[in-house]
């Protein structure tokens, strides 16, 4: 995959300034709609419409294994992926509940899940290994490895916007996958690797210690260079974050808003923004998760997430709530009396 | 209407016990879906049923005019109120478009609005007067005014609630209202005037500082008693605040959820919060205003708001968009698999 050959424009001032024309004539004071007004003037400057409508929403969710888990820093076994793949593909996970709530797609991808899945129906098979490897030993992945984890997501993003959906979001399952996402964020950001490592899905003070030594260690061994996010992403990351990155690139390409979720999905805009800054404009950042280091992800990206619900699931159950605000927005735009329509005086003062 | 025949029984704890218990048995790692697992447990303890359903969602939008507008204090002219009414009745205004999209009816009530709209279908017309008294000069209701005010809201919520609508939201409308919303906050919270008085509409710093002279002038005028609600009420609240007192407290004693907004509404809780603190177990707090004094009503309860957007409109907006978040949290409730039927693994440390 050439990454070079990802075209993204910057959306247009123009289309921000009309947005916000119509946003000021509306029945209400000047901006009293908060956030709502500001999503509404990016969806209309990123759709390049002034009749923003969406048609189709979707999830992807990419699931893939952790070599790293072998250094006990995970609070559930590895088996887990696996095991919520097919919850996924049952309907009986979060990110099911929420999305049918938000009118969503989910599609589940395997993209680097240590298990035989076989032929399973519903299950998109995108597998670029069996898990990756114990990054304190070797580099997680190889750098064609990292790139086809990337293209994974690329491709499948594409084929749905071809399908007409133009709202998308990323989620992810893989146990262990809050390690390598701490890594790329303190390779990334510059951040000290106790800053960006909390507790995942609830370990110990003990176990946290653990995984802040592994992140460290596996940084000194490989040095991976902050500037070139393929090498990041091969030596510290994962399959399911470079799914994610290859999404973000994708819909950022082809002008269609994109939803991160937590601190792994994040870790994977991190990746998408070092390879493109331009991604930013089309990154929509759902929540502010309960781990730690997500805020630097966000802060090092300039992104001021929507909603704060103590949130630390993955999956893109944050995404899907945001789904609900980008779409409330989204009617406020174009359902809402002007005061000339309303025949409703304006400010005095 | 005689206060002291509302009863309201505190939510039992063995609901919240019993809905945890479930809450820590689906396919997640406990407590990560953070706000919306409090909020379930919260759901099934006020209806008293494991399986919550909302089967009507409804806000009510009081409006009422305030004579203290002749001080100046507001950016925008009184006869906004009666206009605005207009616009909430052809399904033009902000709340309208968001209850559209939560699936919540709306019905707009004149409380104290300071216009004859004779018989216009639609309105609930329960004009307790034509807007309140400008409180520098006298209070801005009698006792028995301002009684009658929560009786509106009360019988309107009662009715609603015999109608099977089991979420209600409250919503405002009165050009000058966050003058009394301060005044009560000021008066009941304790906190200095300047602290919970804010820009409004968007008032400019020269108005803002009148505001804030005129709000201290009523209070050494009247001298509104912090535990009388009623005479607080009368002497410098609003027509508007009292109906949202009432709908807090017929649905507390029906064991029905009950969604603030903004400043304004939450005076009104303030006022309800006065008459039987019990209602608070009743209270969701839809999201944080912009309104500088919203912070100090919530502490004052104790309560969090689920969302925090820039939101200083008022109308219900807030709740409106807080209602997607409650059928969020309930769908995960009752949808999501648990470990066992799943056949998901749980935690190892």
């Amino acid at each position: 995959m050439d990454l070079s050959e990802i075209k993204i424009n910057p959306i247009e001032r123009d289309y921000l300034d009309r947005a916000w024309e119509r946003l000021n004539n509306l029945t209400k004071p000047r901006g009293s709609l908060g956030r709502l007004e500001e999503l509404a003037a990016q969806l209309v400057a990123i759709y390049k419409d002034f009749n923003p409508t969406i048609r189709g929403k979707l999830f992807f969710v990419f699931a893939g294994d952790h070599g790293v888990v072998e250094e006990g820093i995970s609070a559930y076994p590895k088996e887990v992926t696996a095991q919520m793949v097919f919850n996924f593909l049952r309907g009986g996970a979060g990110i099911n509940v929420l999305a049918r709530y938000a009118g969503a797609e989910v599609r589940v991808v395997d993209v680097g899940v240590d298990y035989n899945f076989s032929k399973i129906d519903g299950l998109y098979s995108k597998k670029v290994c069996y898990g990756t490897r114990n990054f304190t030993k070797e580099p997680a992945l190889t750098r064609e490895e990292a790139l086809k984890t990337i293209k994974v997501g690329y491709e499948l993003a594409k084929e749905a916007i071809s399908q007409g959906y133009n709202l998308i979001g990323v989620g992810d399952m893989g146990i262990g996958n809050t390690t390598p996402s701490s890594a790329i964020t303190a390779v990334i950001t510059g951040k000290p690797v106790e800053e960006v490592t909390g507790r995942g899905t609830g370990i110990d003070e003990k176990t946290l210690n653990r995984k802040i030594e592994v992140i460290k260690r596996a940084i000194r061994l490989h040095h991976p260079n902050p500037e070139d996010p393929i090498d990041v992403l091969s030596k510290v990351g994962g399959t399911e974050i470079g799914a994610c990155a290859g999404v973000f690139l994708a819909c950022a390409e082809s002008g269609i808003p994109v939803v991160t979720d937590g601190f792994i999905t994040t870790a994977g805009a991190l990746i998408a923004y070092k390879i493109n800054p331009l991604v930013r404009d089309y990154l929509i950042a759902s929540h502010r998760s309960q781990e730690s280091g997500h805020q630097f992800q966000l802060n090092y990206m300039g992104l001021e997430p929507l909603l704060d619900l103590n949130l630390r699931l993955g999956e893109g159950t944050g995404g899907a709530l945001a789904m609900l605000v980008i779409e409330a927005a989204l009617r406020i735009y174009r359902e809402m009396a002007t005061f000339e329509s309303a025949g409703v005086s304006t400010a005095i003062v």
